[in-house]
C-alpha cells in the first residue's frame, strides 16, 4: 500500500524495481523458486501488449495456433546448437499417470522442434508456403538467478514461427517482424529501441542470425526487448521439412522464429518509472484515466459522485479505460499517491467547486506537481483527454530517447569505453572477433548488445566514419556496435 | 482435402468426427500420445469462444491473472478429495536444470491449490473480498483414452476462481457463472444446454456441489460442456484462507471455481455438424462469409474479381469475418464443397451475370441445396447477410433443441429407460442413491448427467408431477434426473 515508501532509484535501483512490482501488485513470487504470479494489474498490462502485437501479426498475415506444452526429449537433441543451448535449462517430466515414462518429456523451452516435426507432415509443396504461425503461451527455462518479469523460470510470450520457399523471403520475414517489434515499442510503449544484429556468442541456439531490439533502462543497463531469428535451414534439415518446388525438386524450407515476452513489462517499468512509482505509457495503460472525487459534506458527496459517474460513462463511451475511485476511508491525497504509484497517465480531480463551474482539474502523471495540472471543461473532457494522452505518449518517448542519447557514448578508446558502460551504452567500433567480445565481457561485464541496422539513428546524427579501429584490439572494424551491461 | 469423402454420421459417428477434425484442419495429433495441436482454423474458433466468454467474465467483475504451470506436489495432497481425484492423472517434473528436484513439481491439472496458497497471503480482511479471478491457460491430466478436443492430455480452458465472505455469496457466484455458460452456449454457440447439479459420484474432486451444463450430441450421447463448483470451505481450510470480518473475527472464506474448455469445440462439431462436414454457429464462425468468384474468360475474371474485392471490403467494414476464395486451379464446385466442409455459414457466389445485374447468389450452409439459395442485391448485401446470420443462428438452435427434445424421454419404467439411453437422454425419477446410480451405470453405461435446475425447460412443458418412484429401485424420489451415455 501507498504508505510504505519506495527506495529512490538513485538509492537502490534494483530494490526500487523489486518493491514497486510487488507494491503496484503487478506480480508476486510463486511458491516454486523463480516462478511468478502475474496479478490482475500486471495481466491487464500484458493483455494490452498482446492485443497491440496480435493486431500487427494478423495484419501481416500470421495465424495463431497452439502446439503442445510437452515435447519428447529426443526432439531437443536433433539440432546440435539447440541442444547445447537448451539442455542445461530443461524441466523434465519423467512420471505420467503414476508410471515412469519410457521417453522423458520436456516442458517446452521454445517450440522450434515440435513445430519442425509437424511441418514435415503438413508441408508438401511450394503451394503450402509460406506458413506463417504464432502462438501465445508460456515456456519454462531453468534459470538460476531470477527477477520478476525480467528472468523467471516460467515466462509468458508469443513465439512466431514461419517457413518459406527461399532464403530471401525468410530473411525478409525476420526483418519484417523486427520492424513490427520496433513499431510496437515506439508507438505503443513509447520506448525507443535500437534494432540490430546479435553476435554469434549472443544469438539464439540454432539460429544463423539473431536480430534484437535493445532498450536502455533507467539505471544505464540494456534490456533485450524482443528477438527475431533467421534459422536458415538448420531446423528444416534436423526435422526434414521439405517441399516440392515448381520444377518438381525437393527442397528444404527456410525458417524463422521471433518472440517478445513478459520481460517487456520490465522495460516499461524501468524506462518510464520514477521515484513515485510506475509511469504507464498511455496506449498500454490498464487504466488510462482515474477520477478522484473530492468532498466534505454528504451533500457535496452526492453531487460530486453523480457528476463523476456521468463523467466516467462519457469517457468509457469514448473508448477510454477509466476508473472511478469511490473507496471509503481514504483521503484524496492518499488516493492521488496510490494512483501515481500505479502510473495512471491522467488523474481527474473533481470537487464541489469544479462541479459548480462544470469543470475538472486534470493532472498528468508524467509531469508531477503544478506543472502538469490544469482545469478543463467537462463538456470537452473526452476530446481533451484523448489529446492529452497523445501528448503524454510523445513526451514519454522524447524523454526516454533524450535519456538514451545522453547516456550513449561513441567511444574510440577503451578507457572511455569502460567509463561509458558504467552508465549506459558504449557505441564503439568492434572487429567482430569473439575473443575481443569475450575479453570485454570479462573485463567490464558489458556484452555486445547489437550491431545497429541504422547506425545514424542511435545518436540522431551520422557517425564520424563508416569504419575504424576495434576499441579492444585496434584491428580494422567494419561496424560500430552497442555494448552495455545488460539484464 | 475435399476429395476424400467422410463416412456419414449414420455409418460411423466416431470416425465421422475423427476424420472431420483432421480434414477441416481444426486440430492434429501431437507426437506425444494424447496431446493435440490446435491448427489455425481450430484456434480461430477458440479465440472467438474466448472473446465471447471473456467479455461476460469482465462484465460480471472478474479480472484475468496468471498462476504458474508448476505446483509443488505437496499442495495437491492438502485437500483429501482433491488428491484422491487428481493423483492418478498427474504429470510430474522430477528434473530441473539437470538436477533431481528435492520436491517434485506437478504440471497443473487445475489451480485451486496454488491459488488457495496465494490467497492465504493476499486476503486479510472483509475489505479484500470478494476476490474474482479468471485465467486462460492449459492444464495436463494423464488420460488413458483420448479423442481430439473431447479428452486430451493437455487441454485449453479458462479456470475462474473466486473467494467470498459468505456461503450465500459463493453459492450465488457459482450459479451466476453457470448462467453465464448457459447464456454463451445458447446465444453464441446456438447449443441448447441443460443446467443442473451433478451427483456426488460425478462432482469435482474437492467440491461441495458441482453444477454443469449438459448438451446432447448428434449420436445421442451427452457432453458435459462447462462446470461451476461450489467449493464450500474445503480449500480455504486446506490452505488457511481466512479474513477478519467486520466484528474482528477470523473466518474462513467460501470459494468457487468454474471452467469451460476446448471440449466445447467438440460440442459445436457434434451438435451442428452434418454429413457434409462442419456447420459453424454464425457468432463463433472464424469465417462467416465466403465469396466464391465464378468466371470462364480472362475478361470475366477481371470484372468478377474486382467486384468480389469491393464486396469483401464492404462486408469487412460491416464487421463481418469474410474470406474471398481466389485459389487458382480449383473449380467453383470444388470450392463450394470445401467451404461447406469447413462449415462457413454463408456462401456468396458471384459470376458475370450477377455482376451485370449488381446481385449475388447467397447459399446458407444450414440449408444445403436449392432451399437455402437466393439472389440478393449487392447494394444491401451487408444488411442482408447480417440478418441472414441471425436467422441461421436461430435456425441452428431451434433444430438442436427439437433434436434434443425428440431424443429425451420421460421414462417411468427401467425397460423404457434402457431403451431411451440408446439414443439420447432418459429423464427419470432418481432416489438420489449412489448405489442405484452405480447399478444403472454398470447395466446401461449411462451416467447421471445432472438434476436440472429447471425441469420444465427440459421438454418445454411441466412434467407430470414433482415427485415419483426411482426408476431403478422404486423408492420415493424427489427429483427427475437426466441420464445418458456420455463423452
Amino acid at each position: 500500500m501507498a504508505e510504505d515508501k519506495l527506495p529512490t532509484r538513485a538509492q537502490d535501483f534494483s530494490e526500487w524495481y523489486n518493491q514497486l512490482v510487488l507494491k503496484a501488485q503487478l506480480a508476486d513470487y510463486a511458491p516454486v523458486r523463480g516462478c511468478m504470479i502475474v496479478r490482475p494489474y500486471g495481466w491487464a498490462l500484458w493483455e494490452n501488449i498482446q492485443s497491440a502485437l496480435d493486431r500487427r501479426f494478423k495484419a501481416t498475415g500470421h495465424q495463431n495456433v497452439a502446439f503442445p506444452l510437452l515435447i519428447p526429449k529426443s526432439f531437443i537433441e536433433k539440432e546440435k546448437h539447440h541442444v547445447e543451448g537448451f539442455s542445461p535449462e530443461l524441466a523434465v517430466v519423467t512420471i505420467g499417470g503414476g508410471e515412469i515414462l519410457a521417453e522423458p518429456l520436456v516442458v517446452r523451452p521454445t517450440s522450434e522442434t515440435i513445430i519442425g516435426h509437424m511441418w514435415s507432415k503438413w508441408i508438401q509443396s511450394y503451394r503450402d508456403l509460406p506458413v506463417l504461425m504464432n502462438q501465445w503461451n508460456s515456456v519454462v527455462r531453468w534459470e538460476l538467478r531470477t527477477k520478476l518479469f525480467l528472468r523467471t523460470l516460467e515466462f509468458y510470450w508469443q513465439e512466431g514461427h514461419t517457413a518459406h520457399a527461399t532464403r530471401e523471403e525468410a530473411v525478409e520475414e525476420t526483418k519484417q517482424m523486427l520492424d513490427v517489434y520496433t513499431d510496437f515499442a515506439v508507438n505503443d510503449a513509447a520506448i525507443p529501441v535500437i534494432p540490430g544484429a546479435k553476435s554469434d556468442a549472443e544469438k539464439f541456439a540454432g539460429a544463423d542470425v539473431t536480430y534484437s531490439i535493445e532498450a536502455l533502462m533507467g539505471d544505464g543497463k540494456a534490456l533485450q526487448s524482443g528477438t527475431s531469428h533467421f534459422l536458415g535451414q538448420n531446423f528444416a534439415q534436423a526435422f526434414d521439412v521439405k517441399y516440392l518446388d515448381q520444377n518438381g525438386q525437393l527442397q528444404h524450407c527456410w525458417t524463422t522464429s521471433w518472440g517478445l515476452s513478459t520481460r517487456f513489462i520490465g522495460a516499461i517499468i524501468m524506462v518510464h518509472g520514477d521515484d513515485q512509482g510506475l509511469v504507464m505509457p498511455p496506449k498500454l495503460a490498464p487504466t488510462q484515466v482515474v477520477i478522484v472525487p473530492i468532498f466534505k459534506t454528504d451533500e457535496e458527496k452526492a453531487s460530486v459522485l453523480q457528476t463523476a459517474k456521468e463523467l466516467k460513462a462519457q469517457l468509457v463511451k469514448a473508448n477510454l479505460r477509466v476508473a472511478l475511485d469511490e473507496r471509503e476511508g481514504f483521503s484524496p491525497g492518499w488516493k492521488f499517491n496510490d494512483w501515481e504509484m500505479r502510473g495512471v497517465p491522467v488523474r481527474v480531480e473533481l470537487g464541489p467547486k469544479d462541479v459548480a463551474k462544470q469543470a475538472a482539474m486534470l493532472a498528468r502523471r508524467d509531469k508531477p506537481g503544478r506543472e502538469g495540472k490544469f482545469s478543463a471543461s467537462l463538456a470537452d473532457l473526452p476530446a481533451t483527454i484523448e489529446k492529452l494522452l497523445a501528448e503524454i505518449h510523445q513526451s514519454l518517448f522524447d524523454k526516454a530517447l533524450a535519456f538514451r542519447r545522453a547516456n550513449t557514448h561513441e567511444t574510440l578508446r577503451y578507457d572511455d569505453f569502460k567509463k561509458a558502460v558504467e552508465t549506459g551504452f558504449a557505441f564503439a567500433f568492434w572487429c567482430g572477433s569473439g575473443d575481443c567480445e569475450a575479453s570485454i565481457k570479462e573485463e567490464t561485464r558489458a556484452t555486445m548488445r547489437c550491431i545497429p541496422l541504422d547506425p545514424d539513428a542511435v545518436l540522431g546524427h551520422s557517425s564520424a566514419s563508416g569504419s575504424g579501429a576495434c576499441v579492444y584490439c585496434g584491428k580494422p572494424a567494419a561496424h560500430r556496435a552497442i555494448f552495455a551491461r545488460a539484464y
